[in-house]
């Protein structure tokens, strides 16, 4: 994300950079010299800033970027390291899970933009999003385990991510998986070379930003739903859903540039 | 599918074509016109022909198959425009919804034969199928959400076929994949070349025909149920299943071949 | 596992082998002439084995292996035969999923060391293990199909492992896949050659040996616990535990020797 300082605010206090693009909030992690790590601060910055976001018209996805070497380094250990009382631990382990799955709250797909580590909650924040682009050089690890502190709340995303087996090996050895390997088991979307991780960015930007907003909304709120019922309840559910969905004027239109063979223009752009 | 037209019956008329041949029924979707689209007619004669198949001696799977160059292109998008009534579309979407929920209820392995385009509810139906062998040019879609209409139904049986990160990006972006990587994520078992399609088909078909019946019904009956359960009560119910199962003759003679290094000769060939 | 006969004692009479190693307890299943078919008296000894692991400081893993051609071939089908009761076939499958679900309960990870074949309850008990390593030549199989038993209890812990699709290809056709596609679906986590296998092992096994022993604890008891709730319970859950880990005297000193860069020295070696 490189901009000239002439041309935007000056961002460098602020732990969670936002920069609007046609229809896409881009959420930058900003403490690149703490590798972005999730303290109180930052998670309060990224909760603040996922209220803030606006179902205005244009409003297509959010990505989570990060400044610097790494995507996010998981909880500030020595801030962790001071609070020193079970009651405080348990408020910053509920302040991270609200974010976390405040993602899901958000009215469009969250994609994770991810480069260097993205380690324990950085691990998990990742597979929380509704899809992750990875540079090639970016590795993945659930590695508290290795200060004696399994990652038991990254645990909850990441099983609901990936296979139990590949889940448990990074959980109980904390080790490094390279990005091929993430896509192989389905933690990522896409690999791209480190200097390409913007373009593949924003081709699976540009599909969004083609998309109907109803569209997306209508998927976003019942993708984690449906999930969550047994198949019958999923799809009475998903029937009922659906068939709102086919009453909004871009469905209509959209059929129509289908058969017309032409492209189709939305209510919102 | 070729047949010489004075051996068969005319089927042109007929939505789905019914074709029984040594223990396997094969339905056909027969609109190649419209791709096999998921009218109200389709869904009518798929349900027809499921509640018509009975559990006969020989019965050990059914394929569901297409004519001409697509599976299935999903719902009949014009005929859906004209409905225009929310409890139209209600009603549609309950039909499907219980048309796919129909092939668990089938009393063997559903078999989804894949060629051409299986897109949106054609995708959703190969999803729900046991098994599905694929011909290598096979592309998958849930391609609603560019007209507009979150794919919310399909999403249903695709989530539970397919990893989370890959299912959002097919469900969001309604771009294709083609077979090798269905086969990768697990959306369906076998690839095979176009031309080879039916003799892929036919090796699985011949290890079902070689299965005792009350195994294959046993396990149809039992496999989304258990499923279904935590996993405490999954194993106190497989082992009701299981020690019921051990009653069946078919398993006296099945071990008896066994150990006498002879093939069984089930009761229901 | 070669042994010279002085340096050990005799253990040809016993089912169950245990042998410690630094941490980790190997139990050897030792019934090669019957290819370690789970019989109800290898059910037993598996059971008592579990049963008499203390939680002793030093311990960080269990390893199940298995002597000569064969992991595991499943249960014993001439004794099965013999049994003739529908009662006594409860029992059995009762007891076989109560040894299968004390794997979750044993403190530590559990391991499956896997040669040869792992077929029916044998695949089954690779499946229910924490993780697993086999060898190249390893063959996976659920194959009661092929005597007329559906493995309904295998299915409980095989779908619980790998993709729909997958195991319905498996549990219907009761074919063996090899070692690479167990990998490739989840089914194990590492494949090495054969004369590799115990080096491939060893390399995880000193990976656990260097964790804390809380730290495993923790993840071992509410891994499975989190993953049947769902996601906002799960992160309540998760909040709760890793708060009282972060209690734990081997965070501190983790912490710090991370920050310090210096190898932990934790609590219980």
């Amino acid at each position: 994300m490189p901009a000239s300082p002439s041309a935007q605010p000056d961002t460098g206090d602020l732990a969670v950079v936002r920069h609007d693009d046609r229809g896409v909030v881009h959420l930058t992690l900003n403490r690149p010299a703490s590798f972005n790590a999730l303290s109180r601060d930052m998670l309060t910055a990224l909760d603040d800033a996922f209220a803030a976001i606006d179902p205005d018209p244009s409003l297509r996805a959010v990505v989570i970027a990060a400044e610097g070497r790494a995507f996010c380094a998981g909880h500030d250990l020595k801030e962790m390291r001071e609070l020193g009382d079970e009651d405080a631990y348990r408020q910053l382990f509920a302040q991270c899970s609200r974010v976390m799955q405040r993602l899901q709250d958000c009215p469009v797909p969250v994609i994770a933009r991810i480069q260097g580590l993205a380690t324990a909650a950085g691990c998990q924040l990742a597979a929380s999003c509704d899809m992750a682009v990875a540079a090639r050089s970016a590795r993945f690890a659930v590695s508290g385990i290795k200060v004696g502190l399994f990652c038991s709340t990254p645990a909850v995303a990441l099983t609901r991510n990936i296979g139990p087996k590949q889940a448990a090996e990074m959980l109980f050895t904390g080790e490094f998986i390279d990005a091929d390997q993430a896509l192989e088991w389905g933690l990522v979307n896409r690999v791209a070379e480190d200097d390409a991780l913007d373009d593949s960015l924003e081709v699976l930007l540009d599909s969004l930003r083609a998309k109907s907003q109803v569209a997306l909304f209508t998927g976003k709120a019942m993708l984690a739903r449906q999930r969550a019922l047994p198949l019958g309840q999923a799809y009475a559910y998903a029937g009922e859903v659906m068939a709102a969905n086919m009453m909004a004027e871009d469905v209509a239109e959209g059929i129509d540039a289908f058969v017309a063979k032409r492209a189709p223009h939305w209510r919102h752009r």
